[in-house]
């Protein structure tokens, strides 16, 4: 018979499998990483409002995007007159000669050894911070796609890791009806429509397809659902079946989007403008 | 008489000089420092709980502080059980062979070597921030005593920046009256108070002094108002005479702070306690 101990080895070895079968998809960490991209999005953000802030005590003429600020802000130095201007030209991209005239002719005085070390610590981090979403991004690009092929050919790697954090896995998506998806990081304003009447949400986070964002207002709906059908299907072959249907989706999906565009404007929903238009005829007269 | 490129120049050298005395005590860059000091706190503790949160999925038996944590994820390797034990023991003050007893039992899986970095990429994030935040303390023990000698002969640094920060400049300090000091960072409260008719507040951020923080509840506005009291003349020092009398005030502060310490519970706060005594008697009765 089985000792207390060799049971206890079995177990644990068993709940081992179990952890390692559950993590093997690796999907949680797709989950992870595209939470922490987020965070970082937030916290890089942070950090450039503060760097143009401190900064911008001592070289308020400085106006550059965030990223090249942080780059210029590491590298110009304490003496902002002496920079290398070359160098802060390749780095930002931005001409030499005026960025060595606007150090020239700047009001702000030069920081302190001290508070310029301060300064371009936060540049840096800014920088480093930048650093590690491209690899986050390049790790989701690559595992977002092993897992979800047919999802990642319909939409944008990161979207579809986004879909899947939000479902909270791949099963959970599968077996979301397609009206699910399409509300999908809607939540709170479903809740509102539910509780207090508001008007109900078209889409969750599908508003950030372009396709989605660019359409006329009154087709966007119709947009976010014909993308939350097709997608719908696919969860289901990435997740069941493993086969890989996107290109028939992809094709699926594009003529319902042609038949939205090639719609004429319904006449139930401008309703509204054309009383507007009835009462411009009215003044008219 | 001056032409007009001239008159440019000049005025410009007007403009620069005003700005460069404006700026030359240093005291917006403590300001600055202190602001982004906070706001560091903030963004290391969220890597730190995304951090947690991650690598928990593949060592879910791992539990120590947060900075140990990111210490030991930023060395342990992919494989966490062929991990340097004693190099993990240093770096986190951890038990060497309490931290491989946790390894080779733990039922997470490995990650794999493109999740690993991502990782580690974080927990070093984590420790690039500590490592700014330690520079700008630095910076800020040294500007901030300095800038203000007497406010931070009676109070830390970072909290003589942040009641800086709060009140705007120097100079704005140290013509605040004491009740201002006192409920400076209580903006909020004091405006439910105005407006609401809430509670009025007895202190902002001086809360943070550990001499309010642990008085009795009863004594904490006195405590703060002494403080008060003393910073609002500490500050005219640093701010107009220039003299040190930190001293002097710290020793009339220490013998305000005995007076209310010593002095008895006052009958009006306590008269719901001596109601509740009332109670107790009769129900001993």
């Amino acid at each position: 018979m089985e000792s207390l101990e060799e049971k206890r080895k079995r177990l644990l070895e068993l709940a081992k499998q179990a952890v390692a079968q559950a993590y093997s998809s690796g999907e949680h960490s797709i989950i992870q990483a595209i939470n922490s991209y987020a965070e970082l999005e937030k916290v890089k953000n942070l950090i450039a409002e503060r760097l143009s802030e401190w900064y911008g005590i001592y070289f308020p003429e400085l106006k550059v995007g965030q990223h090249a600020y942080a780059l210029i802000v590491s590298s110009i130095g304490k003496d902002k007159k002496k920079a290398d201007f070359d160098t802060l030209s390749k780095l930002s991209g931005i001409d030499a000669s005026t960025l060595k005239q606007l150090a020239s002719s700047s009001i702000g005085i030069d920081p302190s050894e001290e508070e310029y070390k301060q300064i371009k610590d936060l540049a840096d981090l800014q920088l480093s911070i930048e650093k590690v979403q491209e690899g986050i991004d390049a790790y989701l690009k690559q595992a977002a796609t092993r897992l979800m092929p047919n999802i990642t050919y319909l939409l944008d790697y990161k979207l579809a890791a986004e879909l899947l954090s939000k479902a909270g896995s791949l099963n959970k998506l599968a077996n979301m009806p397609a009206s699910t998806i399409q509300l999908l990081g809607a939540e709170k304003s479903l809740f509102r429509h539910i509780k207090y009447g508001a008007k109900p949400p078209k889409y969750g986070i599908l508003f950030k397809l372009r396709a989605v964002a660019n359409a006329r207002k009154e087709d966007r709906g119709r947009v976010a659902r014909a993308y939350a059908a097709k997608l719908s299907i696919a969860a289901r072959a990435d997740a069941m079946s493993k086969e890989f249907i996107g290109d028939q989706l992809k094709k699926a999906l594009d003529e319902s989007l042609q038949k939205i565009y090639a719609k004429p404007k319904a006449s139930k929903k401008s309703e509204q403008q054309d009383r507007q238009k009835g009462k411009g005829k009215q003044s008219k007269k």
